[in-house]
C-alpha cells in the first residue's frame, strides 16, 4: 500500500468521513468579499481549507480550474497543495493525463514533483506505458478512469469487448486491466457515483481494498447512500468527491460557513454508514 | 473547414510539407552553449523554429514538457507559441485533454484564450461531453485519439467491439464517432505513424480530407512513406509529427544546421511523395 493509500485510510477509518473536497474552484464564483485580495482563487481555497480539514480525507484540485488562469494559476495550484498539507491532509491532482511513456515522465514530474501532489488521475486509453512512468513514485498513488460520471460515458466505456469468462462491457476490461497492471500496490480507479449498480459490480473486480474515487455527488446527482453501500466504504478504500455543492453553497459573505455546513451534513450521513456497517457485521 | 484546418492545407499543398514539429524540449537536452541563457527552454524553441519555419506546416508543442517546469514553463509554451505565429504557423497543444464537460470548458479557455493554440489533442474516452464544449472554439481544430503510436495501445484500443456491420477494433468505434461528433468540421485524428494499415483503414472511415496527425515517425519507428500513402497526403489532410529526430540531432553547438538538414532530409521525401502523387492521376 502506498503511503497516500495509508495515510487516506487511516483518516477515513478515523474521522468516519470518505469526503474529498474538489478544488475546482472558479474566479467568478468567488464571493465578492473576496474578490479584492491579491489572489481570490488562493484566498478562496485557504478559506475552504481552514473550514472543511476536519471533516475530509483529501482534497482534489482539478488542473483545468488552475491552467485556466494561466502560469498565476499554476503558482495557485501549487500554493493550494501546499497549504492542504500544512495541515496534513493529502491531496489529489486531478488531471486525467495519458501520454506515451516518455511523456507520462514529465507529467508525472509535473504531478509529483513541481506541484507535490500525493495522487494523480490517470486516463487509460493509451495503456499500459502511460501509467508506467507514475508508478515509480511508489509513495504516491494513481487513479485510473474506469467509469466515469458523465453521460456520454456510453459512447466507449458500455462497448461490449470479450472477456475471461463472457462479454464485459469496456469499462469491466479496465477494471481487469488496473487490477493487471497494479504490481506495486499505487494504483486505483476512478468510478463515477451516478452508476452504482456498476460500482458494485467494478468493486468486486477490484477487490474491496483497492482505493476507489468516486466523483458525480451533488451536482451531477450521485445517491452517497447508495455508493457508501455499492463501494464497500466500511473498508476505508472509497473516497467520495464532492465539488460544487460545497464550494459554492452560498455566494453571500457567509459562504465559508455555509461550506462548513454542507461538509457536515456529508460527513453526518457517512458517520450513520460506519455505524450501521459496523452494526451489520 | 476550421480557420485552422485551412491554414494547414493550404501551406501543405504550397509548401509540398506535412512536416509538423514536435517541440518537446526538454531542459537536459539543449546544447551547452544555450544552458547559460536566461530561459534555455525558450532560447531553444527560437532556435529551431528561426531555422525550420519555412520547412513545417505546423508545430506541436506537448503540455508535459512546459508544466514540468512549473509556471515558468507555462510562460515559456505560451512565448513559443506566440513566437511561431510571428513567422505565421499555426500551433497544436498535444494535451490529450478529457475530462467532464463543466471541466473542458476551462482547458478549452486554458489552450485557446490563455495559450492561443490553433488546435489541440482530446482523449475520446469520456465521450462526447469532454469535447463538445472544444468545438464551440469554431477557428480551432481538435484531434482526438484513434490509435495511437505506442506499443501498449492494445490494452484498450484494439479490443473488438460490435460495428455497423461487423465487429471493429475500438480504434474503428472511435473514428466512427469522431465523424459522428464532426458537426462543425472542426475534429481531426489522432493516428500513430507505426501502423501505416490501420491508417489506410481508417483513413477510409474519416474520409479523404479530414485532418489526420500521425505522431511515431523518427524514435518510434514509423516509416514515412508508407505512411504518407496510406494517410492520403496528397489531399493536404496529412500531418505527420517528428520531435525528438530533429529536436536533438546534435547536441553540439551545430544543433540548429543539425535539425534543419534533418527537417530538409523529410521536406525531400515528401516532396518527392507529391510528385508521385500528381503523376499517379
Amino acid at each position: 500500500m502506498s503511503l497516500f493509500q495509508e495515510w487516506v485510510k487511516d483518516r477515513i477509518l478515523e474521522t468516519k468521513s470518505v469526503l474529498c473536497l474538489g478544488l475546482d474552484t472558479i474566479l467568478n464564483k468567488i464571493p465578492e468579499t473576496l474578490q479584492s485580495d491579491e489572489n481570490p482563487q488562493l484566498a478562496f481555497n485557504r478559506g475552504m481549507i481552514d473550514v472543511t480539514h476536519d471533516l475530509v480525507c483529501c482534497y482534489k484540485p482539478n488542473f483545468a480550474f488552475y491552467t485556466a488562469y494561466g502560469s498565476q494559476g499554476f503558482e495557485t495550484l501549487k500554493s493550494t497543495i501546499e497549504y492542504a498539507h500544512s495541515y496534513n491532509i493529502p491531496v489529489i491532482l486531478d488531471a486525467k493525463f495519458g501520454d506515451i511513456g516518455h511523456t507520462a515522465e514529465y507529467y508525472a514530474q509535473t504531478a509529483f514533483d513541481v506541484l507535490q501532489a500525493d495522487a494523480v488521475t490517470l486516463n487509460p486509453y493509451m495503456g499500459k506505458d502511460s501509467i508506467a512512468p507514475f508508478q515509480h513514485y511508489e509513495d504516491r498513488s494513481l487513479f485510473i478512469l474506469c467509469f466515469t460520471s458523465n453521460i456520454s460515458r456510453i459512447d466507449l466505456q458500455t462497448q461490449m469487448v470479450s472477456g475471461p469468462e463472457r462479454e464485459q462491457p469496456l469499462y469491466e476490461h479496465v477494471a481487469r486491466k488496473i487490477v493487471e497492471w497494479n504490481t506495486n500496490q499505487t494504483l486505483g480507479a476512478v468510478v463515477g457515483a451516478t452508476a452504482p449498480e456498476e460500482l458494485a459490480q467494478i468493486r468486486q473486480v477490484l477487490g474491496e481494498d483497492m482505493p476507489v474515487l468516486c466523483p458525480g455527488i451533488g451536482v451531477q446527482g450521485g445517491d452517497l447512500e447508495e455508493v457508501l453501500w455499492a463501494g464497500r466504504a466500511e473498508r476505508g478504500s472509497l473516497i467520495v468527491n464532492v465539488s460544487r455543492a460545497i464550494l459554492y453553497a452560498s455566494a453571500e459573505e457567509d459562504f465559508a460557513e455555509a461550506a462548513r455546513r454542507e461538509a457536515e451534513m456529508f460527513v453526518n450521513q457517512t458517520e450513520n454508514f460506519f455505524a450501521q456497517a459496523v452494526e451489520e457485521k
